[in-house]
This record gives C-alpha cells, structure tokens and sequence, in this order.
C-alpha cells in the first residue's frame, strides 16, 4: 500500500505550494495603536522632516564652532551666556560672536550657533561660561531631517509593525494604517473515532491554538466522520468561507485515506503533493481547490503540528507579501550528548532538551519519538532538525535547535524537574 | 550636574527592581482555545492516561512476538489473517497463536497480540500474510500512558501555554484554565513640548505598542506638562490603576528633572536606582511606590525602547512566575564588518544590519547612533550588544545579534534597497 505514494522533498512540496495556492487578503484600516504585529498593505512614506528643525543632542551651551576651537582642559575659553532655550521654547535666540546659549536636549538651535558644548565641558560662572573641550562643526546637533526627511520610506508592502515602525508613522502624522486583514483558517478534523469520542480531539486544539500564534483566525471548524460525502459537502464549505482549509486525519498512507477522495470529487480540485519526506510528519499532503490550499496533516498532534509549521508560515508569509524567515524563531547552539541518526531522505524533526551547564549549553534528545507523543513536546524545550540529506549527528556535535519552551538549567533536569529518565528509558 | 547622579551598572539596576518592587497579578480562567500565548496561573496535571489504552503506532499487522521471531525477506513467517481492527472500533478482538489481525495507526491492540509489523513488511494473500521482518516485543505499539499518565504534570506555574500544552490540556478533559491576568500599564508622557505639540508624541506609541508586544495592557495614558504638582497628581492615579507606571521624559541629567522632584512628593515613594550605565537610555531610573514599580525612561523613542526592554520583560515575567529568557530572542551569529569601539563601564546598543552574503551573514554598524534616531531601528534589523566590561569588537569578530526585523540580503543593501549609503554617511 506504502508503494503507491511517492513523498515529496520537504523544500519541493513547499515550492509546489506556494506556486500552486494563492491566498488573497485585502487591506484593512486599523488605528494606529492597534496596528502592531500586523502587515503593512502598502508602502508608507514620511509627511515631515525628523527632527522638524536642527535641534541639540545634549544638555549643554551652544557656540560657534569658530569660537570654541582649540579649547581644552589646560586653556579653556570664556564666552558670554546671553540666555537659555529649552525643548518648549516658542522663540529661536540669535547669538552672536563668542556668545554662548545654556540650551536643553531636543532645544531648537539658536541662529548663529553651529555646535553644542556637552555640559560635562562647560562652568558657568554668572554670566560668563567657561569651555574645556573643542568639537567640530555641528557636533551634538540633530540636522532637521537627518532621521526621516519628507518622502523616506517607513514601512514597505509587508513589513511586519514593530514599536518604531509604529512611532515613525505616528511623528508623520499616520492616525490609521491600512494592514493585511488577518488569514482566516478553516478546521476540519476527521475521524469516526473523535467523532464516537472514543479519543478527544486533541488535535483541534493544536491546529487551531498554532493558527492563533500565527495571527490567524479559525472561523470555521467541524468535526466529520470517515465518510468520503460527507468530508466532500464540509470541505466545500470550508473553502468558501476561509482562505486556508487545514484537515486533519484520514490521510494515513493506507486504507484510511479519504480525505483525498473527497477532495477528488471537490470541483476544481487538484492534488499538489501527497505525502512529505519528514519524520514526524510525513502523511502530510496539500491540494488546491479553486486555487485555495487545502493542507491535510496527521491527526496525531505532534506530526499535526510539524507539517502546519513547515507549510503554513510561509504561505501565510507570501500572503502578507512577507518573507517567511527561519532566522526569526528563537534558536540557540549546544553541544549533543548523544549520536543522533538519520534516515537519509527524510528531514527529521528530534525534539530535545536544550539546557545549561556552567558555560556551555547540552542538547539532550528524547527517546519518545513517536508522532502521537505530546509529552515530548512538553518535556522538551527544543527541535533539533536533521536536513534529509544528512545521516545523523555524532555525539559531541555543536548543532542549533529551535527553541519552544524556556531554556533549562541541566541541574534541574538531573533533579527531576524534567523527568528526563523517564523520557529517556522508554522507546 | 551629570556628577551628582552614580549610574548604576544594568545587571544592578535590575537586580534592585526586581528586589523592590511588586507587581501582583491574580489569576483569572478562560477557554482553553483562548489561552495560548498566555501564562499558567497554575500547576495542572493530567486527569487521564494517553494514550487510554494499548494502541498502534502504525498501520500494519498485530500478531504474537513469539511467532514472528526471526521472520526475514529470505524466510517469511506465514500467519493467519482472522480479522481487522480500526480506530473506531467498539470490540477489541482476540489473537491467539499464529494469527495476525490487520490494524490501523491509533487501533487498539488486540488481546494476547504483542508487537505490531509495519504495512510495509506484510504480504496479504486471502486470509493468510506474509511477515518479512521481525520486531522487538512491544514494537510499534504505544503503550497505555506512555504520552501522559494520570497525575503527571502538564504545566506548571509561570508556563507559557504553547499549541502542545493546550493539546494536552484537553486531552486531560480541562475546557477551562485559569491564568495570570494581562499586565495593566499605565503611559505618562512628560514635556511641555508635547503638550503644545511642538513635536508629536512620538515615545507614546513606542511604549504602547511595545507593552501589547509583551502581552501588557495599557489602561491609562496622559500627556502632562513638566509640572511638579500635575505630575505628581497624575502619577498618583497611575498608580491606583496600574500594576506597572512607565514615565517618559522629565528624566534629564540636568535642569529637567522634574519627575523624580514629583515622585519624592507622593507618599511611600522611594528611589530604586538613578541613571543606568546603558547607551542609549542611561537616564533611565526606577522608583517605587506603594511598592509598585514606577519606570522613568527618555523621552527619545530608541533611548526609551532600548531601557524598556532591559527592565520590561524581566519584570513581566516575575510577575508571571516564567523566568525571563534572553534565548528566546530570535538571534543570528555574524561576522562584524568593521571596529566597533565601546564606552568602557557603559553597556551599548548598537543598532546594525545583518545579511546574509553566500553562505556567511554580515554585520553592518550603522553611524546613525543617536538615541532619538528611529531611522536606525527601521534601516537596521538588529541589535549589537556590547557588555560594559568590553572595550568593543575588532573588524572581522563573530557576533551574535538579536534580530529586531527580518535578515536581508547584502545585495538588497547595496541596490538601495536599504538606504545604506545615506545610513552610514551622518555621523
């Protein structure tokens, strides 16, 4: 039965996939404060100068560059403080020749000056001031416009809102911002066994609760038996009404797969790959209806899990005209404590413990392996992923792992507070 | 001026507001699918064995280990097929000796049947199949509470609930789990030129969105002028309806004072630290009140985000019992492209780009390094961090940065797309 299924590449099936699927999102506007996290829909650029006005840098007296060169500790020169400007102050002083302004930092500059002395340097003594130190022309002086002048470019199509994207847009008068509306998710878990409750439906709650980290929404979810109509009439509401259809179960490379037979007798259906070379995970298979995906993933939740988070991220990242970034997932670098093999062409998913010992961090592969194990999950803090061209690593290797729990003291591991030999005796 | 405020090295300065202040967040329940993301308020434990009972690993045949012994592709060991069992199955069939029962991935496992031969090691014939391979006892089977046993944890207290934590969570049967309430912060904005609107409050949406970056709720937010009194009187509302006061501006090293002159007229208000030893943001400063923690940043939205993030998240997270992790950072190791000089005794912040050039990535300072320049958080897509103790990197170094916004290509650097040029032109 196996023999009928040729499993793709992992890098192959996610190249077919996002050639083949499209998900179209149009823009939305949201209040500006509401708008971090999400996509920018189009490019926005600045509507003013940053800073509006040349302004200081430093607490400090203003000058002329010309007056003040060659001041040092040793030979200070003295100027004549004719007054004072701060941050609010509605008129610009002039100065003038070996004259000297107490200025604030974010003051406008006074006409004339062309450098501020740090107040460190400076001693007042009435109304007199004594510099200690030369600076070069317009040192500590923000040119008007050295931040964003008008038409520089804040946020581009795609550009996730982070906090300064945020205050850029606000210091240029950006009250509402259009974004990406966010990728709406259908749910359909199939399985006579869930629907009897004979097991809970534990994989909803991973699909659904990864949609949400995602930014997603699940509008749509229905849990369906092993019946190829009945699966056929839910999946074709599920297309209608969400962007992206996730179906769990029935996709077992056997005599359970249904749900590649309803989705043949789907109009406008069309298989993109079926079946996907990594470990857990490897039923994974994705179609295409009226050009909308539908991904069909395990109904075991770790092997769930794995396949939506090789596949999804990136299709909802070209959605938001985005580029998915691996770098963007916390990692960290240890040492193995163990030989770790590979079954070459398949890219495998080892979940470990990433823990700290002294200077150095160890990475402790769990024995449970199996793609039903949550517990691995729970108990590890870490996915060490093994490229399926690669045949293992040998013990002591320095390899990164993606974490996805708190890093862990290996003090506390040995202690029980991970419950490692339990972890690690059973296979 | 600046000689009458000791700055206090950062790893100090939060140590001290770690100490001194509190922030109690009760617990507060809702719906499983509504708690990803959030932290446990407390221990939950497994109610349930998982699996619920004995069950295959994979689709294939069940049958005795002591008559498949020694089965291989040269001599087969011939069973006989006396039935099926699936998923869904009410009846769970009995085996006995040299027989073979078809099972699907998640099927209970026959009575008197021990070990489970893979699909694609059988050869059905009528009622008879072929095993070409032998397994260990127990091989492909997951045993009764191998995932999870009844009592054993889930999550603890200060767990942040990730997709595996809710799967498990309802596989034990919980529908509702109670955890730490969201951070309520209060924003007060300072500055007489904010007020008049002589330049846009920039800081504030910096904050705000930073807080729903870390989970927080801003419940309050004012813009005073630099008036003691009024200051005064605003932070003590802050206060009442806060967990958490965050006071922009009014925090110069110098005539401008005037938030630390208002926090000495509130009644059990004390300093926890003045000025930090960090560039840019070293005026930021602690007090507590009522033993509520109330944080004075600049005014300046870099200097402000760079000391919200040192003191912020390790606060948040003693609040929520989670130990606040530098590594869950997304991070990417690089070589520095040029010198990178630091103020001894100051931990420094540089602002950088980093690409990706063939296989290696590289480092990029940008010049703009101004604590007002928000240009650099948004040309640039990562922080260097200098500790205080180092005098810098050489041109060449291996760094590892934090990535604020997704990795480039070099190339894109060069074509504009970034605006190096301009970037690393103005000191």
């Amino acid at each position: 039965m196996a023999g009928t299924i040729e499993f793709t590449k992992p890098s192959d099936a996610l190249k077919k996939l996002l050639a083949e699927a499209s998900v179209n999102l149009d823009g939305e506007y949201v209040d500006l404060v509401d708008a971090v996290g999400r996509y920018a829909y189009r490019e926005y650029v600045s509507k003013v100068d940053l800073p509006p006005f040349n302004r200081s840098a430093v607490d400090g007296v203003a000058a002329r560059f010309v007056d003040i060169a060659g001041a040092s500790e040793s030979s200070p020169i003295l100027l004549k403080l004719t007054g004072s400007v701060d941050v609010d102050s509605t008129e610009i002083p002039v100065l003038k020749q070996s004259e000297a302004i107490l200025i604030s930092t974010g003051a406008p500059i006074p006409s004339g000056a062309d450098v501020v002395i740090p107040v460190e340097y400076c001693a007042i003594s009435g109304d007199l001031v004594y510099i200690y130190r030369t600076y070069p022309k317009y040192a500590n002086i923000s040119l008007r416009g050295e931040d964003l002048r008008v038409g520089s470019i804040i946020v581009r199509r795609g550009t996730k809102l982070r906090p300064w994207h945020i205050a850029a847009l606000a210091a240029s008068g950006y009250s509402q911002i259009e974004v990406f509306r966010k990728p709406r998710i259908a749910v359909v878990n199939t399985g006579n066994e869930i629907v009897r409750g004979v097991i809970p439906n534990v994989t909803y709650y991973v699909v659904t609760s990864y949609v949400r980290e995602l930014g997603g929404e699940v509008v749509y979810s229905r849990v369906v038996s092993d019946d190829i109509d009945e699966i056929a009439r839910t999946l074709r509401e599920a297309v209608e009404v969400s962007d992206v259809v996730v179906v769990t179960g029935g996709t077992s490379v056997g005599a359970r797969d249904v749900v590649p037979k309803a989705l043949l007798k789907l109009e406008y259906s069309r298989e993109v790959f079926r079946g996907v070379r990594i470990r857990p995970g490897r039923t994974a298979s994705a179609y295409v209806v009226r050009g909308k995906p539908v991904i069909l993933v395990s109904g075991l939740p770790v092997a769930a899990y794995i396949s939506l988070d090789l596949l999804l991220p990136p299709l909802l990242g070209k959605a938001c005209s985005t580029p998915f970034e691996f770098e963007l997932k916390p990692s960290i670098v240890g040492k193995l404590i163990r030989k770790l093999p590979n079954e070459v062409g398949f890219r495998s998913f080892y979940r470990v413990i990433a823990c700290r010992d002294r200077d150095e961090v160890l990475i402790i592969p769990l024995r449970l392996t199996g793609s039903g194990i949550l517990s691995t999950l729970i108990k590890g803090n870490a996915i060490l992923e093994i490229p399926e061209d690669f045949e293992g690593y040998e013990e002591g290797s320095i390899v990164k792992v993606t974490l996805i729990n708190p890093l862990v003291n290996c003090s506390d591991i040995v202690n029980g507070g991970h419950d490692l030999k339990r972890g690690d005796s059973t296979q």
